[in-house]
């Protein structure tokens, strides 16, 4: 078809991930271009996403889009095979609204209760497990979110299924047992063993290396900061 | 057709009335079950929407779904009359970009530079400038959002457009001017001009004294909040 596609992304960011997991599972081939979303952005990141100047861009012939979750519908709409999304309006809007979940409650009570400031850290656990609980409720018995095979729920929730299990280890905190969470313990089992999945992930080594500084940066700011 | 559609939403709800607006464009006929969402809230709504336990929820024929612009999607889908949103996949990514990005940012910096604490509503001001800007510039020329006719963007946009102007009235603080955001300003009496659009806001009169009164109780609160 003589698509040109690009991914603007940062390895360490789970966002970016999800532009990558649906792009490979559906076979599209796609330049990579990784940023340097700390110290130095590019100016074609900033021009291509103007507003919020975030990774991960989406350049498909030219034209940006920006937003992890409205990027993944567009590869959904555009490239047909292997449908992330059902078909069915009513469990795409179930579908849509958990990737949503999963970015307006359950990153945010994850990243809180790992960075948060000490005295904040309890409370936000309970929400995550709140978050955690509602997922293994809608999790129930399938094998993916979206059923036989992965969708845009699991996608997105890539934060949950790799990373969550490493900040664990890493911080010795534990949010996600497969005592209290069995569906989505085994679910994460499930996510990473796809071979797209784990080809597409960084080896744990490394992202625990970079988990591990950037836990240890904050709560150091944290510690020096004024009350 | 026999469908049965309910909506359970909230009179002074900006995301209730994007859920009503929808339904009205299309010509689609409901039954509105208001709900008492400060003091009681029925059991139908915490059932129908476990996980948030907000309004609005839309019930199509005895199924629930929550969060307004999950909801939208769902209206555009299963109606097809009257789109509200592009069919060009790219158009369609930049309507969803811009619906979250009111969401995302527009209303919680409207909100923190009215009702947040006092030393932080000036750097919120600031946000909400930005904000308004990034929209201005979307706008340009361009009758509504959605072109010659009112889209998603709209509908998610009608804080801004009907809201935002009372709540300058009320405050005396001025973010939306025509001086400033000419194109954005000329909108808002676009927006409201559409009979629909006015059929369905509540009066001005209603709408400020329930805003003041929530002001005034918040900025007492703050007062009386230890530092």
């Amino acid at each position: 078809m003589g698509d040109e596609v690009k991914v603007f992304g940062f390895w360490g960011s789970p966002f970016s991930r999800r532009v990558e997991l649906a792009l490979r599972f559906k076979g599209i081939p796609y330049e990579y271009i990784e940023e340097d979303v700390i110290g130095n952005k590019s100016p074609l990141l900033l021009q291509y996403n103007p507003v919020h100047k975030k990774v991960p861009v989406l350049l498909h012939n030219g034209k940006p889009i920006a937003e992890s979750l409205v990027i993944l519908e567009y590869i959904d709409e555009t490239w047909k095979s292997n449908p992330i999304l059902p078909e069915d309006p009513y469990n795409k809007a179930k579908a849509r609204f958990w990737a949503k979940f999963i970015d307006d409650k359950c990153m945010p009570a994850i990243q809180k209760a790992v960075l948060g400031p000490e005295k904040e850290r309890e409370q936000a656990a309970e929400e995550v497990y709140d978050c955690l609980k509602a997922l293994e409720s809608e999790l129930n018995g399938k094998r993916f979110f979206g059923g036989d095979t992965i969708g845009m729920v699991d996608i997105a929730g890539n934060f949950v299924g790799y990373w969550l299990r490493i900040i664990q280890e890493v911080t010795g905190v534990e949010l996600l047992s497969a005592e209290k969470f069995p569906h989505l313990f085994k679910w994460t089992d499930e996510f990473v063993s796809c071979s797209i999945v784990g080809e597409n992930l960084h080896p744990k080594d490394k992202v625990s290396v970079v988990i591990k500084a950037r836990i240890d940066q904050m709560r150091e700011a944290q510690t020096k900061a004024p009350n």
